[in-house]
């Protein structure tokens, strides 16, 4: 394990930390909304891929969050619209972030992101945390024109990082991210943000699952190469 | 329009029909666990196509209800898991569907279901539902390997029935299939199975949305071709 790369949403940045901003715009209805915000825009990516349609990631969620608005019978302004966007571009990051990388990369570590985000969304998120500093590099799936879990996804990784799939540990919370990265042959790690998730069926697992991205640490320690 | 092409489940088939016995089986979770085990189908399908990992329908089917069990706490035993399975294999057929599909042949329309199930699993359906007899083909996406909305479905129907894409009027009651068949050039029908549905936002909708497969047979009649 040569490098480690992480994915972006639900793993780094916390996407539920717009709910806030959605229940104060739509009093009642913001725990929904940015529920069902988040789980169709996963469903556009991954429709959009099979369909031969790509737009980037801030189109589908822009896509994503009128469909939820319709979804709900609430009323997506401009403003509103506005607001709401501008919030996925300075997501709040989890708290284990930047003490986990910033241990890595004293350690020696190279790390990296991998995302379906767009450029431009990657960089304002990556920015605004602070994350900049601790990342060689922000890989988006942009100019490949597919999303996640492609395989052409994962091994852009290491195209970009001049490293073969199995020398890449790759870390998501998501289950299906984690498939789709194990299933490319890297050594996949889930971090499982809420106890509550379950385990996705799809044939390719994870090597460990973390509670925390500290849980790295001791991994990286015994892995002598990195 | 040459032909008219229909999706199966949720458009001809009820696949909530099973939300009974998923309440006999685990009280209090019969309908969450059909909803979840739908839910996971559509994504594992989708997932499995982007892996470049594709099983068959009926084993999707299978690990879907293996994670919606999971994410309830439902104990799946070996018996219940069978009669779950079994209970896919005789879903029940919407009301409106014989009459409607009758009328149509009557009228001298060519008529043919494509589907994501597995042919075994499409085979058990048509039959136990009488639609055999309606129906000139039943073509499912399995010699292909890729599920829908991959372009590549869609024109196999064209193939299979010796037409080109406008040729072909394709009903779905599933937005996402509605957007794929017309985003590969099929003419594309939405029957909203629910008033609650909304519409999906992926760049390419329906003609027009239908509110019961009888209204099929109006725009049959306006079609001199059929």
């Amino acid at each position: 394990m040569r490098a480690l790369v992480f994915d972006a949403y639900g793993t780094l940045f916390d996407v539920f930390s717009v709910t806030a901003l959605c229940e104060e715009l739509f009093p009642g209805k913001g725990t929904a909304l940015a529920q069902v915000w988040r789980a169709k825009q996963l469903q556009y990516s991954l429709l959009r891929t099979l369909m031969d349609r790509y737009v980037d990631f801030w189109t589908i969620t822009g896509d994503a969050l009128t469909y939820g608005c319709a979804s709900l019978g609430a009323e997506l302004t401009a403003d509103r619209r506005s607001r709401l966007m501008e919030a996925y571009l300075h997501l709040s990051v989890f708290s284990d972030v930047v003490p986990a990388l910033t241990a890595l990369q004293t350690r020696g570590c190279r790390l990296a992101v991998l995302s379906n985000g767009s450029p431009d969304m990657l960089r304002s998120a990556v920015t605004h945390a602070g994350l900049d500093r601790l990342l060689e590099q922000v890989i988006s799936v942009d100019p490949l024109g597919v999303y996640k879990p492609s395989p052409v996804v994962y091994a852009q990784a290491g195209a970009r990082l001049g490293l073969t799939a199995d020398d890449i540990g790759f870390v998501s919370s998501n289950g299906w991210d984690v498939a789709g990265a194990a299933s490319a042959g890297l050594r996949a790690f889930w971090i499982q943000r809420s106890a509550a998730e379950t385990a996705e069926v799809l044939g390719a697992g994870p090597s460990a699952i973390l509670r925390s991205l500290a849980d790295l640490l001791p991994i990286a320690d015994a892995e002598r190469a990195l």
